[in-house]
């Protein structure tokens, strides 16, 4: 590729909202750019949003493939060049090239690491075992899963308590374990939760094994005072946070807590010559048009530091 | 409004992009919020965008006047409680409240200033007098009165470029006034206006004097080297570029280079206790995507640092 893009002004590597946002600016502002996604569909976390999308200033979606198909309208007007199932395995620590998983090396002027977070696993027995045979992905999308069966739904956020409180509508029971003595999820969602006779909350306590025969018949859990016991479900559900997909950043520069990206005001990764943008970089504020506007704010960074050093 | 809002959780100034995102977020994430907007309807920069948005990931609108309406059904399907006419012309150094133009003070627990940005002035004799009168405000909304005239653009960025280039399709002449001696305009612009037979550059050049009997009919520009003469026109354009609405501040903190706010990762204007988002703390991307994202991050730092300080 670098033969057919002499004149490659960006990489920008993962094809979520920031990746997708950057590469429709890119070409807004006139740079030559290509997308990388490791996926064999662009959207990234988009594509694992199975509710109505309402706070995304402008546009309502029903779930987040509408909303990546809308990304992808911009996008396909701008004629922005996405390479799906593209792997960049790594970066040049000048940001100036990056390796695919094919061991081709594109050269660029700069690279936009918007490589997002992927959902953290709890690495406990049983978890790649029952994937998709007990262990659903999505309260909204296997709801119907749900009927009438006992559901452990794990985590104390956000995430998990919406979960519940979707899947109570079917379930006959919810189990919310949450390893600490009370949620970090909003109130709304708590004191919906508690009113719901079906859903029980079992605090301080670390889930140790999901284990059955073809499918999810119990888990194991340890409480903290009370030592492990075991509890009956038919289904499970893991919402424990999400982790950003920094790795790529290890070879050029330090992550932040967490392992997020710490970016300056110019959107630069501290300490290196790439730019970030989105989930990876924004452990605070993972919201769909914040990811697009960091990635347009790259862009445009992009071209004041990395290609057109004079503008203003 | 302090009696009727005993639990306002914010304050936020201005109801541009960022600050309709912010409301949108704040009502997302369950904080009480109200906007006061100075000017009669909401908007703000979006207001004076007469071309097609073509750049917000997910929605085309044919101009600004339509994306912003689209904010406002988001911001509707929220309540989010926007008042019109309303000038905040204090800010209280503690962050928590905000004095409006009658007198009257509310309180909060945090305040967002999403106060935008304003047209640079020329701040020369016959600027306000002919302002309706030969000055015109837009080179889209105004191009029918360019009709076989002579026009003078002042400014040498993005917008005066492509200003030029919408009026040269109606214009008997252009006039591209500029002060420096190359344009800091986009390349894709000055090299389609480079092209326009009608389009004349004059750089070094700074417009000292509109001039005119009922409307405009000269102005009168200093040469750098050849020293004032006068240009006849019909009708004149000024796009010098913005400044930051920042003035709030000043009682507050210090800003930053060109009177912008300068903010940390959590939104917060540095050294002080006030939130900023949008175009007013954004001189490098000051794009809608990029004001709306940061409205939205705002409004999340606002939860964790000034509602519930143990939010994670």
């Amino acid at each position: 590729m670098t033969e057919n893009h002499p004149d490659l002004d960006v990489v920008i590597i993962g094809a979520g909202p920031a990746g997708l946002s950057a590469g429709i600016w890119c070409k807004d502002i006139g740079l030559n750019a290509v997308i990388f996604e490791r996926e064999s569909e662009a959207g990234g976390q988009l594509l694992s949003i199975f509710n109505p999308i309402t706070n995304y200033p402008g546009l309502r979606t029903e779930n987040g493939r509408e909303m990546r198909d809308r990304f992808l309208l911009t996008a396909a007007a701008y004629g922005v060049d996405i390479r799906l199932s593209t792997e960049v395995v790594e970066i040049d620590p000048t940001g100036t090239s990056v390796r695919l998983a094919d061991g081709q090396r594109i050269s660029s002027k700069a690279v936009i690491l918007a490589s997002g977070v992927r959902r953290r696993r709890l690495d406990i027995p049983g978890e790649a075992e029952f994937a998709g045979r007990g262990i659903i992905v999505s309260g909204s999308k296997d709801k119907e899963l749900a009927r009438n069966k006992t559901v452990a739904v794990i985590g104390g956020g956000d995430a998990a308590l919406e979960n519940a409180l979707i899947l109570s509508k079917y379930a006959k029971k919810i189990y919310v374990i949450h390893r600490r003595d009370k949620f970090s999820a909003r109130r709304e969602f708590t004191d919906a939760a508690s009113a719901v006779p079906s859903i029980e909350f079992v605090f301080n306590s670390a889930v140790q094994k999901i284990s059955g025969s073809g499918s999810v018949k119990e888990i194991t859990v340890h409480d903290r005072t009370s030592g492990d016991h075991d509890l009956s479900v038919d289904l499970v559900l893991i919402r424990i946070g999400v982790e950003p997909n920094s790795g790529l950043i290890k070879g050029v520069a330090g992550s932040g807590p967490n392992g997020y990206l710490r970016l300056d005001s110019d959107q630069r990764v501290i300490g290196a010559l790439v730019y970030g943008a989105g989930d990876v970089a924004n452990q605070a504020a993972p919201t769909i048009v914040t990811a697009a506007g960091a990635g347009a704010a790259a862009a445009k960074a992009v071209l004041r530091l990395s290609v057109r050093r004079n503008y203003v």
